[in-house]
């Protein structure tokens, strides 16, 4: 029934649109870590300066972290552009990526919540690295030996793609690396490098 | 591998999957605004009087939230209609501009929940300009020199659509003008526009 | 540009993706009104006549609202089945509808917390009743002078959905009259009527 | 108007959809069941020691549910593709399925915030076990005559299908009885049955 581990009716199609699925939820869903005020409870008092206080730290990670999930799925529609087939491993693996992507929520509202720790940071950013590298790891699964894209792919594409999806980890080491030394700010290498990020783009 | 701008593989219709799922998650989400009563704590009795001075603030919000994220939803499927392509600069923007509409049930909650707060009142309308001065310029960028739409597209339908986005800009500044002059109930000016917003529809 | 109210590139499908989504996160969002847990804060001991207790009234009316819902979303692809095209008021007719929805996991919960409150249940049932209203009137307007349904729709197929789709609405004021004379179990009568449904369904 | 308990315009891909949006939602809302910590109210202080004890358990049943709910969707999507149309009775058993579905969030909720609790366990493996029987209820319901198949469909392929969905189930079943028996950590059972289920589908 299913040759070379191939999933009958899973197509390539299905598990985008899962995928698509669960990466809008979670990039909706990373609005609920802003802590919203409760009118059942007793509200503080609301100023300009209790509100830059209370949601600067959560609107920061807010913003990185919508950011870089958009760039991941940017990064798996591309992907799926060259893969032409799926398999058991290949699908396992998406999703076991898509589980770390769901998790982003509430690593968004431990660093946003605990700004100045650096180990809530950590947590962060072992998450997105995490991401990072299953996306990594299922390219690399799907082109040695072009196993799930077209035989004649250019080893050129292959390797653009590779470069690029080491992007986020290697800026997600960094920014372990920093809250290891005691950073209370190390999430904002995901900032600093943006404009690193469109300098490679453009030359690559 | 991607002339122009183009981001390979990411095609017109997966940008919209995208936008339709964030939208609709959004515009559902918007409910958990309305402060849910949380058995495991004790409940305040509930009467006609105290539902009423409780929700009609958060309802409120809820309905014009609701209402402007589905008329900017109906504009973008219009926008998507004649853009042809996308480019880099393009999904960025959509993804900034999605970056925003997440947001908005946040700053929905603050609105609902601070009703006499014009601070409060501000930040949503500020939420809602910037999505609708996002629509905008993803719509000057695609049509200024045809770059994303038919090259033969009438100039009246540049016109027309561009005079449509800055409905609830321009809704949303008085809004803020109203806030900034003390007003606690700017937002009002939301659902006070919708007559004039039929009638612009019907001539245009 | 806009023939006869039409709105331009908002097809059918476009706006059944929307419907779709807001339905399947409402109906997904009801297990919200479960009140979990939460064990950063001091837990209840647990056991099964605490879980009965706590649980029954909000376990029934996430039932209800579950299959009342997709009661309502079975009825809506009915209907779009038959409906050709859409215009400005049958889009905005389902918008409002659709807020109605997504305001059912807040009456839910209302209903489930407050179980001998007929002022809560009736608040359930006036939210589903209003959603049964315009799911109506869409049909209604859709149908009367085949204006978005083919000429030659049989008047029989007219008249036996507009029969269904009365069986909510119906049920709705049945249990709004029961609230309103003092029952604090109104909401058990969408459960009681699941096979008066069933029979009509089979002989229509 | 419908023959043989057709429910009209309910295609298989409108059923697919809803289904896709639940799972894809379902899944995401997970998260949900970690506890964000809030800063509108006080914090613990977090260290590596409290994140350990306070969401290890937490974080085994988000795993857990996360790929029980993915390898259901996987077997869902499978029979599916072999599932030429839909009738009445398919689709509310798929609609009760996805019910239990959505349910997941809280039963994964109950289990990972009450880890002591053999009950708390037992009510996650039912909600489990319910969704595995109406996956093969519907399975058994559509091959039984080969009422919602092709007719020359392998009765190979019927009892390959059939065997996997009771895997689950199975598992389950040891759960439960685990709990019963007073174990606190029978959920377990379904991370050590992995490696179990890899070599059954290697040799199936």
């Amino acid at each position: 029934m299913e040759e070379r581990g191939q999933v009958t009716g899973l197509t390539k199609g299905r598990v985008e649109a899962l995928t698509d699925g669960i990466f809008a939820f979670a990039m909706t869903l990373l609005v609920t870590t802003l802590d919203f005020p409760n009118s059942t409870t007793t509200l503080p008092p609301i100023t300009v300066s209790s509100l830059v206080s209370l949601y600067t730290p959560d609107l920061l990670h807010y913003v990185i972290a919508f950011a870089v999930l958009a760039g991941f799925w940017v990064t798996h529609h591309i992907q799926f552009h060259y893969i032409q087939a799926m398999d058991r491993t290949a699908l396992w693996t998406n999703i076991t990526c898509l589980l770390f992507v769901a998790l982003v929520p509430f690593t968004t509202a431990l660093a946003g919540d605990y700004p100045d720790s650096p180990l809530a940071a950590m947590v962060f950013e072992v998450n997105l690295l995490i991401i990072g590298l299953l996306i990594l790891l299922i390219w690399n699964y799907a082109t040695v030996g072009r196993r799930l894209v077209e035989k004649t792919l250019d080893e050129k594409v292959v390797i653009l793609h590779t470069r690029r999806s080491l992007i986020i980890p290697v800026i997600s080491v960094i920014g372990i690396l920093l809250a290891l030394a005691g950073s209370t700010w190390s999430t904002a290498v995901y900032l600093l490098s943006v404009p690193f990020i469109l300098a490679i783009k453009r030359y690559s």
